[in-house]
């Protein structure tokens, strides 16, 4: 398809302050989670974060046929139904959008607007996948492993289907699944039915939706969504790094009520138990929830984790007196990471662990 | 609870152009639909449009009671069990939020920035409303039922769980149902578990979600909710009249495939089917959908509506030639109401009904 009217034309790259309809159009589209759920070891179905860089395709399971093909020797296509008769699996795993925080980050790159909520948990079911690449005999020399999806549409003037990669290291190392359910029904339209990976650890982008085919490729992949987008990028003339795992972040359930519009919260002065959710990228465990109480940072009690990539859950106690507080949670994991107190700049917005901070305006009880 | 920090002091009224930082949070937050599931009668679980003023509350259906209060002469509490074994009815409902489309009005109030999105229809399973009622045999001068949801918080400076009412002559009129299930599965937190109702054909605002109570009045119900909000108002000192039946409207499922930020759409040259949804309030009936193609009103065929309170599903051939070009989509009911082409002015931009408007660009095929 040529394309005369190059979409990307009147795209700032990076914007500041006020947002535009654009964004706000995306924001009325994508869906992010509820804070108040936080305090559930999984996501409410229907209130997952979504992220849908195309058309949402709604496919027929019926004749769904996932194809491996390229350097195979023995490649081969499964329908629906040899897919959920393989060994199954079903575990909890905590997706994050590596936009997640973007409003946070300044300048801002013009995309969706995430502030903190592009984050959930599902239980995921499906079968892994490196046994079924082993099965189709990647031959010799293969550096990459296309996963592309139905979706398709135009970023900066290119038209694509959405596509990512893995490289066999990465496939060995990661404990990537074939997808067909979520929270124990049947995969939803919008989260990839009838098929997607999830590929637990990493940001979001890489859990590929409506998955038609697996390629292996002896040249590395250089589609759209790998090459061009989800790198961490200084300024314009940076290459960049890709972006793989998920950086150390916590989110607070916010405590009292809220008002409509600003959503800020109310309460009445008193003890109150302040909790949220924690997590880290590539199976690393949280070590430690600092809390900022009246002006310290203070430890929180962490509770088990359900999985090694489910996010876990913490807990402190709050004595409130009466007046404006600024609350907010700092995560470190296990390998030593700390979430910054500031945004840390990237040109598209991405990875922004920042701090959640949560006004609380506390009244004479 | 006192209120020493009223929130409501530092929104302003009404805004232009340029969107705030709080508008994109409530955008982050409340969920659209996806209009490229406009081909569908039922939009799929999870993507129906949701508005919540307030925390959603989580509520356990094991020790939920609606009760029956104030001025009945037989009052009762139903356990859901007892709910569940009443005659129970499935029908197809279309909702939409009253500030649908409130991005297009200017100026614009400052609250949840809908464009086109807060709109979808799913097969709500309930029993009746009015037998109920009149089981606890209302008092004579009863003037309101008012319907108390347990979702709680601030606007405008003023706490209030959510609430409205509804009179006696209009639950005559309206086929209110009490609800407990979404496309034949429970309720989801997020839209009312365990119990709400659903008054079809008035905008979402009077299907009360998290149904603690029913409470007969003899007086008028004077609820947040009822009063100060949910009223078409011309100026700072119109008191307004009450907003209750969805008015006349439709959405182009859009053709093409998108751009990721513009959402702007892009294809080839040649004839392709457009598609859409249209509704009205009050159980009327759509009469005729024309829509904008190649610069002309042409008439859409019209498919048969699965219930009187559900979308009507219309298409038409369209021969695209190379060029961008702005479609529309406009409906008229049975009642010879017609969607306006530019949105009609409401102080808090309420039940903005102008038509919809879909950029296509065709290259050469």
């Amino acid at each position: 398809m040529t394309d005369p009217f190059a979409p990307d034309a009147k795209r700032p790259p990076v914007t500041e302050g006020v947002f535009s309809r654009e964004e706000v159009a995306l924001a009325n589209r994508n869906s992010g989670a509820l804070l108040e759920t936080l305090g559930l070891d999984i996501t409410p179905t229907g209130t997952h974060y979504l992220l849908s860089h195309f058309d949402v395709p709604l496919l027929f399971e019926s004749d769904h046929v996932l194809r491996f093909e390229g350097a195979f020797d023995a490649p081969f296509g499964l329908t629906m139904d040899e897919i959920r008769a393989l060994p199954d699996v079903t575990r909890p795993v905590t997706l994050e959008c590596a936009g997640n925080g973007r409003i946070g980050v300044s300048p801002r790159c013009f995309s969706m607007p995430w502030a903190y909520e592009a984050v959930g948990t599902s239980e995921w079911t499906g079968t892994p996948l490196a046994p079924l690449l082993e099965r189709a005999k990647p031959q010799a020399g293969v550096q990459d492993f296309a996963f592309l999806g139905a979706d398709y549409g135009f970023d900066k003037g290119q038209p694509h289907h959405f596509g990512r990669s893995l490289t066999p290291d990465q496939i060995a190392d990661l404990d990537v699944m074939l997808v067909w359910g979520m929270n124990g029904q049947p995969l939803l339209p919008q989260h990839g039915a009838p098929l997607r990976i999830i590929v637990p650890g990493w940001y979001g982008m890489a859990s590929v939706k409506w998955l038609t085919t697996i390629e292996a490729l002896t040249t590395r992949y250089q589609g759209f969504q790998q090459v061009q987008t989800y790198r961490f990028r200084a300024n314009d003339d940076d290459p960049g790094t890709p972006i793989t795992s998920i950086r150390v972040k916590s989110l607070m359930k916010p405590p009292g009520v809220p008002d409509w519009v600003t959503r800020q919260r109310w309460m009445q002065a008193g003890r109150v138990m302040v909790q949220g959710r924690a997590w880290s990228g590539g199976g690393v465990a949280i070590a430690r929830v600092e809390v900022l109480l009246n002006g310290d940072w203070q430890e929180a009690t962490l509770t088990e984790r359900a999985d090694a990539y489910a996010w876990t859950g913490w807990q402190i106690d709050w004595g409130a007196q009466p007046g404006v507080h600024e609350l907010a949670c700092r995560a470190t994991d296990a390998d030593g990471n700390t979430q910054p107190l500031e945004a840390p700049f990237d040109m598209a917005g991405f990875a922004n662990n920042a701090v959640h901070r949560v006004t609380v305006h506390v009244a004479d009880a």
